[in-house]
């Protein structure tokens, strides 16, 4: 378990979580060698029969094999999840049909190894993209990886798909269903993109609860759009993004077949913990980023409209400068605001940072303060608020900001 | 006449060309005293009577006062413009009822100076936002302005409504209209914001045809999707755009009043130049530019869809470094094309890079030349081609590329 990136850990970075044993779940590493650095770049995860999976991709229009791969074969099975072959250094996107029958050929030779259905078997590849996989750098280690299988190795796992990150990302949880403890374990890369690598975001979430592949899937569309869709580094989107959520039922805890099912309450409300704990590690690794900042929308029209508002605001490279900056430009946060070409009332208008107020009903705050305002933005955690009066939705978006340094790492690569 | 920026001139300026005097414009500068610095910040035009106006503005839902008064009066008046008054040093935005006396106190004292409708004068404002325009600074100079009027102030208008521009921009032309010479001349500022400035973009253009305001209103509304509204630099949009072209009929030529009569050909291909030419000023001088780069997108299903991928790739922070990197990354122009979330066929996506074919058929050219790339990225103006495969649309759009200077200017101004 080698750190393939020379870059510093990140200053917002979190320590790995101690992560236990999630019962009908097993994995591990090795070296299938896409990078010339000696470093872990491939990952199996293998699950006890009966497993069931669920997942969210990239909505990019491009794509890429193994994103194709996994929804053909999601759809196939109705949802079945035997094994996870994840490489990272070549991202077998924009690789037509050679692309596909690579990823297929990897998913075969895994079902073979492991006695089940190819279409049981995940795939997931993150790196160079126009680079057809070689599989057999894959293929003839999976013997290797299957004898070498542990419930321990979850570091390690979080480690061996990373591209750009700076530290593992992981996170764990407990849950009662219908009066048993069930875990939930998951790790997470992302968000950044140094050439020939993408900005790829990996994430996979094991639980040994029992829950339909329907009521998992559901579950996982409800909440996305308050975890991985609620981060941004630089807005930019991959052809590989793939969130996979495996149930194994290994914890004798009731099946589950609907997602209201009011004894999923608790598991509903830890599934999304982890979830929005690995969306927000990301924003935290984000490329070059110093401060880690929560813009929170409310008084919109809808809540749709009060997400593009946050998200034009978590995306205006000059906001995310101003942060970068330690300035607390209201100033830009208006004109975010106004760009996002959403209904809002310019005399309601209010735009807090942390405890203090920039400005309220359409104009500079009678209390504004520069200086509690400096202080204020001195710290690496933010707040910001804004109220644009014209209803009672809210969002929150989690951000980074832009700095010298993500210039840097994404321009400065070739020298 | 003297620069107010500390900023070295961009590399990719252009030198302000010679304006000749337009029959029926007089402009006059001055120092108001909205910056410490000495320089000129202030700016009247007057036409002569008979003057018909249009303008384009901000679609930002904030707005501000100047943009306020110019729509409202040009509804009032049907399109009729005497003076102009633009100041830079303070946007007036953001400064709710006592910004709009601020800026009906300039109109009223310029318009009594003149002798014309209140309504008959334009306002602009660049500068500081949530800060009432202080009205006094420019009424009691307004005397001295207007002794001071004459009609070869072309470069000294542009210097003076200057706020971040690193050099002054206009632009010139001459076109028959029904067998008469007439002659366009325009100048503009922009596009960057350092706090407390703003991104404002303002572009002022007179021409002596006679055209009716009705006819003038339709070609620049035509003419923006084109011209302003194809270049970006950040992607950030201010309160305050304004684009006003004023048309004396001074030269003697035909009073045209439909905007699709055909002895209007040659002057809209010229004044739609005009607009290019200053628009593609804006791009040159974008915060830290480094490279001027066009972007092309054919194959597309309508225009509509052709122009969001275009603007998609141009405002792409990844792509964006990439340039500023010397990097041919087709990878990243990939990811932007399919972040638009525009119909593409991934199968038959092409990449170019000025002669160079980066892709094609979706998946890497066979006579890609990683050597050949390199060298022509070196250019410091450089042009992207996409074909995305669908349909018959294309779209053009200018940016330019994101540097760590870019972050520096934007995020350091404070130290």
């Amino acid at each position: 378990m080698t750190a393939k990136s020379a870059l510093p850990i990140s200053p917002l970075a979190v320590a790995f979580p101690a992560m236990p044993p999630i019962a009908g779940v097993e994995l591990a590493v090795g070296r299938a060698g896409f990078y010339k650095q000696d470093r872990d770049d491939l990952l199996l995860m293998r699950f006890a029969p009966g497993t069931t999976c669920a997942g969210v991709f990239t909505r990019h229009a491009v794509g890429s094999a193994p994103v194709d791969w996994c929804k053909a074969s999601l759809a196939a099975t109705g949802g079945s999840g035997r094994a996870l072959v994840v490489n990272a250094g070549c991202a077998n996107a924009f690789t037509g049909a050679a692309g596909a029958a690579a990823a297929a050929a990897v998913c075969a030779a895994a079902a073979k190894a492991i006695g089940c259905a190819q279409a049981e078997v995940m795939n997931a590849s993150t790196g160079v993209i126009g680079v057809v996989l070689d599989d057999g750098k894959i293929t003839t280690r999976l013997p290797g990886l299957i004898a070498a299988l542990d419930a321990d190795a979850w570091p390690a796992a979080a480690a061996a798909i990373m591209t750009t990150d700076t530290f593992p990302k992981g996170a764990v949880a407990e849950a009662a269903v219908g009066g048993v403890t069930v875990r939930i374990a998951g790790f997470t890369k992302g968000s950044g993109m140094i050439a020939p690598n993408m900005a790829t975001m990996l994430a996979f979430v094991a639980t040994d609860a029992a829950i339909s592949a329907g009521a998992l899937q559901t579950l996982i569309d409800g909440m996305t759009p308050r975890t991985f869709n609620a981060v941004t580094v630089d807005g930019d989107r991959s052809t590989n993004d793939t969130l996979l959520v495996f149930a194994t039922g290994a914890a004798g805890a009731p099946l589950i077949d609907r997602a209201g099912d009011r004894r999923l309450a608790d598991f509903k409300a830890k599934l999304e913990g982890v979830l929005l704990d690995l969306a927000l590690q990301l924003v935290r690794d984000g490329e070059g980023a110093s401060k880690f900042v929560k813009i929170t929308v409310n008084g919109a029209k809808t809540p749709a409209s009060a997400r593009k508002i946050a998200r034009t605001i978590a995306e205006s490279p000059l906001v995310k400068t101003a942060f970068a900056g330690e300035d607390a430009n209201w100033g830009r946060i208006v004109m975010a605001v106004g760009r996002a070409d959403e209904p809002v009332d310019r005399d309601r208008l209010s735009v807090t940072f942390g405890p203090l107020t920039a400005a309220r009903d359409g104009a500079v705050a009678d209390d504004y303060s520069e200086e509690a305002m400096s202080a204020y933005m001195k710290h690496p955690e933010l707040e910001v608020g804004v109220d644009v009066g014209v209803g009672r939705a809210s969002a929150t978006m989690w951000t980074c900001d832009l700095t010298k340094q993500y210039v840097a790492i994404n321009g400065d690569y070739r020298s």
